[in-house]
C-alpha cells in the first residue's frame, strides 16, 4: 500500500458505506485536468472503471452530464451502448444514479448560453437536448435533475437583456416541469447557482437569486436548488448560511460539496480542503440542524470537485477517498460538539436556542406588544453597555476545539 | 465661486430639479466622518440646514433613521421638537420625505441584531422601536419604509441558528405588515441587503436572498427590496443584474445609489465614482429598461453615500451635487446610446432584442417542439464554430464610446 | 463595412500608428477560445495573418511564447520554418518583436511549475527551454524577455517549501542573466506577477512581491517587472498604484494592458473594458507622470487580452482595434484633463503637487526639525476639524467629467 | 468558573508561559468595540488592569500606540503619569514592552495621512509625533518600532501623486533611521502593510510592496516588515507565502497574528478563527521552517485582534486566552505532523525537500547544462502525462488529519 492509499485508508466509523449516501460526478474523477493555461495531464477515465472504483471506496452513487457519458453528437447506437455499459456496471456494483444533468456549456453552439442564449435557435436546441436527457434520467431512476446554467450570463452589460433572459429561463423551466409531470415522474429539478466563470457574470449567481427565481415559476414545488460550496464562497458568502436559507425555504433538493480557498477562480478542491471551519458548521447543520436535532437533509452528499492537475491516477482515487474521509471526520466531530456539556452551557449563555422562541407570546398581537411597557418604556437599553455579553468567541473556541479533536 | 462649487455647478439638462426625484439620507450629508480607525473630522449637521442646502441643490427628498433626527433615548418632547423643525423646513422648501427607516444597529442593545438577536427582550424592543417609527413615517407621508438589518447576522457559525433567525425575521415582518395594513396606510417595506460589515456575515446578503425571503412572508405584496450599489458589489455581483432581477420580480420598491471600488469594506462613494461602466448600464436600465423602452423604475433616485473623510463642509455639498451630476450625465449618455443607429445595428447583430421573443412559437407545446426536426435532428450545431459571432465586444465598445462622449 | 468594423474604425488622433507602440501577443488574437468549461469556438490563427492584420490596424509589434509559434516538441526544421515565416511577415509589414517569452505552464511536465517545480529534472528542462528561447529573442532583436511563472506555486500549503522555491527561482534568474550578459546582449528580463490561477496561490503574486524578489538577485539591474492590469486587480489592488511603485523603483520594463471586472477569474478583457476610471488614471500616469509632466514610460503598450469566446474572426479584429481605441481615447482625455484650468485649481486646493516638496527644508536635519516649534508645539492640530478639506471628491468629479468628455 | 473561563482554561502544554513570547496590543483587549455602524459597547480599559490580566493569562508582552496610553494632546505631566503607571505594572508583573508604535491615523489632522499627507505641515507634525514616541520606545527597551501607515493612501486616483508619496515615505524613514542610529539604539523598524481600509487604497498594500520599498531606503538593514494575517488575506493572498517571502528576504522583524474570513472589511478575529488550515501552515512554518527544522522566527507572537463587539469584559479575556490556546494547539499539531512517518513518506513522494537541492550541480555552469543531453534532448517530457503525480492531495489530507487530531 503506497502512502497515497494509506492516506485514504479508513476503518470503523471513518469507512464510507453506501448508507452515508456519498455520490460523485463522473466529470470529477474523470476530469483529464486541462485548465485555462494547460492541456490535460491525465487520460480519459472509462465509466465502468469509475463505477467499480467508487463502489470499492464505499460510495453510493454516480452522477453525470449527457456529454460525460457519450460524446456530444453521438449516434443513437453509440449513446445506447454507453448507457448499457453504465447500466451493467451499476447492476454489478449496486451503485445508483441519484442525479443526472445536461451539459449546455461546453460546445461552441452554447457560447452565449442555452436557455437564455440571444439566439433563439440555440434556445430551442438546448430545450431538446435537455428533454432528451430527462428521458435518460427517468430511465435510470434519478430523483433529481440538476440545472447549472454556467453559460447563461454575459460579460458586457449592454449585451444581455437580463429581464428577458429571466423570462426565457422561466419559459424553459415551465416546459420541463410540464414534461416531467406528464410523464408521471417524480423527478425534481435543482438549480445550481454560480456567480461567474466561465461568464463574466452568470444569471442566478447565488442560492438566494435561484430561490427567488423559483418562486416565479409555474411549478415552484418541483424546483429547488443544488448549492455548491465553492460557488457561494466565490461571492464571499457563508455557505452554511446559504444552505440554511435553502432549508428554511424547503428547497435543498441536492448539494454539491467541495473546497474553495477564497474569492478567486473556481477551485473545486476536496471537501474540507478549503474553509475548514465553515465545512464543520455545514456538516453540523446537515446532520443536526433539523427541528429535532436530527438531520436537516437526507439526500446524497454529492462531491463536485476536481482532483488537482498535479495528480496521477493514484492521486485521483486518493482525492476521491479524501472527500468522504473529511465528511465523516467532520460528522464525528460535530456529534461530539453537540454532546459536550461545556458546549451546551456556552450555547445557553449565547442564547442560541432562544432564537427558536417566538418574539411574541402565544396569541400576542401588536396591540398587546404596544401595551407591554416592559418591552419599551421600562426596558433598560443601557444595561447592554459593558455587560450582557454573548460569549460568542468562547463558543467558537469550543467549536474549534472539537473540530481539532482537542476536547 | 470656489473650484469646489464650480465643479458641482450645473445648468441646462445637467441642473437637477425635483422632477428628477433625487433624494438623500440625512445620515449621508450629515456623516461626521468617523470610521473604524478615526474620530470625526466634521461637526454635526443640523437637519434644517440639510433640508435647505439640498433644496437649493435641486434635490427632491430627504430620508432618515429615527436616531438621525432625534438621539436614541430622546424624550417625547425632544423627539417632537425635532420632528416639528423638520416639518417646517420641508414646508418652507417643498422637499418631501419619500422614505423613512429605523436604526437597529448603532446602540449596544443591538450588538447581536434587532429582529433576530438571540436575546428575546431585544427582539421585542426592536419591534417597538420600529412600530414607533412607522407612525412617524406615516405621519410624514413616506411611501417606503426601508429595513436594513445590518446587525442581523453573525461572526461565528455556531453562534446563530440561521433557520430560526429567518423564522424571527418573518415573524417581525408579518407583524409590521399587519400593523401598517390596519392603519389603512399604503406604506410599503423595502429590505436592504448587504453581505457583511458590520457583522462577519449578514443575513439576506444579496438582492436574491432578500427576494427569496419575501416570498415566505404573510404579505409578500407589501415587501420589496432596496438594493444598494456598493452592497451588491461587495459580493462581486453585477448591480445591474441584481436590479434586473428585482424588476423581473416586481420588487424594486426603492434604490440606493452610490459607488464602490471592488470587494472591500463598504466605501459609500459618490454614485459613478466606483464602477463607472456598470453605473452607465444601471442608469440605462432604469431609464430605458421598461417594456416600451421607457423608465423601468419611477421612484426616488436615492443616494446613500458618504462624503469622504478628507472633505470639509464645502466638500460635503460638492459631493452631494456630484451624485446628481453623475446620474444626469449618465442619463444623457444612455439616451444618446439608445438613439445611435450604429448601436441599433450592433444590437441587432448581437440579437439582444431577440431574447424578448419566446423560445416556443405561439401555442407550441413540448410535443410540437419534439416533433420539430429543425430544432434538433437537422440543427447544425457545428455551424457555431468559427462563425455566428455575437459582436458583443464591438457593442460594448460602442457603449463605452457613448459613456465617454466619444460619438 | 459591417457594424463591427465601423465600431473599430478610427481616423485622426484616434487612428493607431506604429509610433503609438501598440503591441499584441500572438496568443491573444490567436486564442481559440477554449476555457475551463468549454472547447474552442474558433480555429487556429496563422502567424502570418496575425502579423498582416495587426499591421493593417496600425499596431507596432507582435510578441509570442515559443509554443505559440511552433508547437511544443517541434523538430528543429519545423521550428526554423515557422521562425522564417514570421521573419518574412515582419519584414513585409514593418512590425517588430519587442518582447518574447517562454511557455512553462501548458504541458503536463510543468504541472508543478518550471523553475520551482519540486521535480529537479523539470527545473533543468525548464532552464533549457528558456535558454533556447532566449537565443530566439536575441535573434529577433527583442528588448525584453518576459517571465510569467503561472505554474510556480501551490494549492496546498504543505506541498511547497516556499523559501526553497525562492532560492530556486533566484538560481534560475541568476543563470539566465549570466547567459544574456555573456552573449553581449542588452536583453532585459521582466517578471509578470499574478496572484492565482492556474495555481491556487502563485509565487510573486503582485508587483510588490516581484520587485522585492528582484532585489535578491545577482543582477537586479537586468530584471524588472511586466505588470498586467487584470492580475493586480485580481488581488483587489489599484493598478495605477502598482505601476507607480514600479516606476519609483525604476523597474517598469514592460506592461500588459487589459480589462478585469473585479476579483474573480482572469478575464483578459479589452483594455478599458474593466475598471474604466482606473484605466484613465493609468494612461494619465504613463503619459504625464514623468518628472517633467511628460511620459513616465516609453516602452510598448502591450495588450495581453482575450477576444471573448462569443466572437468570431470579425469580432477578434474588432476587439484588437478596441484596445487601441480605448488607449487613444483615454490619452486624449488625459491631455484635456491636465490642460483644464479648473483641474489645475482643484489640484492646487488638493495640494497634489505639494507632495513633491520634501518634508524637510533644504539642509534641515532632524535636530532642526526638533527645534522647530511651529512643527509641533505650536502646531494647531485641531484646526483640521471641520476645515482644511482637500476637495478630493470635486477633483475626482473633474476627472470623471474629462473621462466622460463632459467638459 | 464560568463557561467562558473554562473555555479559556488550559494546563500542561496548552498553558501559555512567557517563554512562548505571546504579546498583545493595548488597543486590542482595550478596544471599546465601536465600529462604522455602532458606538462602543464596552468601557475603556485601564492599562494597569490590562498588564495584570495579561500577566495572569501567561502573556509575555504588551505593545501600544502613544495615543493608547495617553490621549492625543496630553500634557507632558499627564503623559509621564501614564508612562509611570505602565512602568510600575510592568515591574510588578514581569511583562515587557517588545514593540511600540505611533498613531498617525485617528485624528482629523491625519485625514490624508501622516508621512505622505499632501499637506506638508502635517508631514512635519507626523515626523515629530513619531520622533517623540521613538524616545519612549527606547526608554522602555522595545526592540521593534512598528509603522502602520493606514492613512497613507487615497480614494481617488488623481488625488495622490503616488511616486511622490514614496519619495516622502522614504524621506521620513531615512530620517527616523538616522535618529535611532545617532541615539546608539538597536531599535529596528517594521512596516505593517494593508491593502485598504480606512483608505480606499493604502500605499504598501502587501508584504511584497513593503519589502520592495525597504530596498530603496538609506538604511534598509534597519527596516523590516510586520505582516498581519488578516491584512494579507484582505487581498486574497496566502499569509504563509507572504511570511515565507519575508523570511527569504531576512525581513520578518515582527508579526501580527489574527483571523480573517475572506476578502472583506478588516475583521481582526482571534488567531485561527479565520482560515484555520492556513494558520496551521503558518505555525508549522514559524516553528519548523528554519534551515535545521527549528524555528524560522524567534520574536514575539503578537496578537493584533479585536474581541468581538458582542462580548463583555469576561468575553474580552476569554478571547485573549483563545488566541494563545489556538497558537499552542496548532504548535502541538504541527509537531506531530512533522514527526509522523506517513507524512515523511508523503513528503518524499511529493519531492518537497528536493526543492532545497540546487537545480545545477555543484560547479555546473550554463554551458555544462547546455551540454547535458539528459536535461533536454533526451528528456522525456511526455512521461509526465498520466504519471509522475505528486500526491499533493494525499499530503494535504495528512496535514488536515493532524490539524484535526485525527491521527
Amino acid at each position: 500500500m503506497t502512502v497515497l492509499e494509506s492516506g485514504a485508508a479508513a476503518s470503523g466509523a471513518l469507512a464510507p458505506t453506501p448508507s452515508d449516501k456519498f455520490s460523485f460526478g463522473l466529470w470529477t474523477i474523470g476530469w483529464p485536468a486541462s485548465d485555462p493555461f494547460g492541456v490535460a495531464t491525465r487520460p480519459a477515465l472509462d465509466v465502468v472503471e469509475a463505477v467499480e472504483r467508487l463502489a470499492k471506496l464505499g460510495a453510493y452513487g454516480l452522477t453525470f452530464h449527457d456529454d460525460d457519458l457519450f460524446p456530444f453528437g453521438s449516434s443513437e447506437a453509440e449513446r445506447r451502448r454507453m448507457i448499457d455499459r453504465l447500466d451493467s456496471a451499476l447492476s454489478a456494483t449496486g451503485l445508483v444514479v441519484p442525479m443526472v444533468t445536461t451539459n449546455l456549456f461546453t460546445q461552441p453552439v452554447f457560447k452565449d448560453g442555452g436557455f437564455t442564449s440571444n439566439d433563439r435557435a440555440v434556445r430551442r436546441f438546448a430545450l431538446r437536448k435537455v428533454l432528451r436527457n430527462l428521458d435518460l434520467a427517468m430511465e435510470l431512476g434519478a430523483e433529481t435533475f440538476v440545472l447549472w446554467g454556467g453559460r447563461e450570463g454575459s460579460e458586457y452589460d449592454s449585451a444581455k437583456d437580463v429581464q428577458a433572459a429571466f423570462e426565457r429561463y422561466r419559459e424553459a423551466l415551465d416546459l420541463l416541469c410540464q414534461y416531467v409531470t406528464d410523464q408521471g415522474s417524480g423527478l425534481r429539478f435543482a438549480i445550481e447557482p454560480k456567480p461567474n466563470e466561465p461568464r463574466g457574470d452568470i444569471l442566478l449567481p447565488t442560492v438566494g437569486h435561484a430561490l427567488a427565481f423559483i418562486e416565479t415559476l409555474a411549478h415552484p414545488e418541483m424546483v429547488g436548488v443544488n448549492p455548491e460550496t465553492g460557488h457561494e464562497q466565490m461571492a464571499g458568502l457563508n455557505f452554511m448560511h446559504g444552505i440554511s436559507q435553502a432549508l428554511y425555504s424547503g428547497k435543498l433538493f441536492h448539494i454539491d460539496l467541495n473546497g474553495q480557498r477564497g474569492i478567486k477562480f473556481d477551485q473545486d478542491l476536496v471537501f474540507g480542503h478549503g474553509d475548514l471551519a465553515n465545512a464543520f458548521a455545514l456538516v453540523d447543520l446537515l446532520e443536526h440542524g433539523g427541528p429535532d436535532g436530527g438531520p436537516a437533509y437526507t439526500g446524497p452528499r454529492h462531491f463536485d470537485y476536481k482532483p488537482s492537475r498535479t495528480e496521477d491516477s493514484a492521486g485521483v482515487w486518493a482525492s476521491a477517498a479524501a472527500n468522504m474521509r473529511m465528511y465523516l471526520l467532520l460528522r464525528e466531530r460535530a456529534a461530539a460538539f453537540r454532546a459536550d456539556p461545556a458546549v451546551v452551557e456556552a450555547m445557553t449563555q449565547a442564547k442560541v436556542a432562544d432564537l427558536r422562541t417566538p418574539t411574541l407570546d402565544p396569541g400576542e398581537t401588536y396591540a398587546d406588544l404596544l401595551a407591554d411597557r416592559s418591552a419599551y418604556e421600562d426596558f433598560d437599553a443601557d444595561s447592554y453597555f459593558g455587560a450582557k455579553g454573548f460569549g460568542f468567541v468562547a463558543l467558537n473556541q469550543l467549536a474549534l476545539d472539537h473540530l481539532m479533536g482537542a476536547r
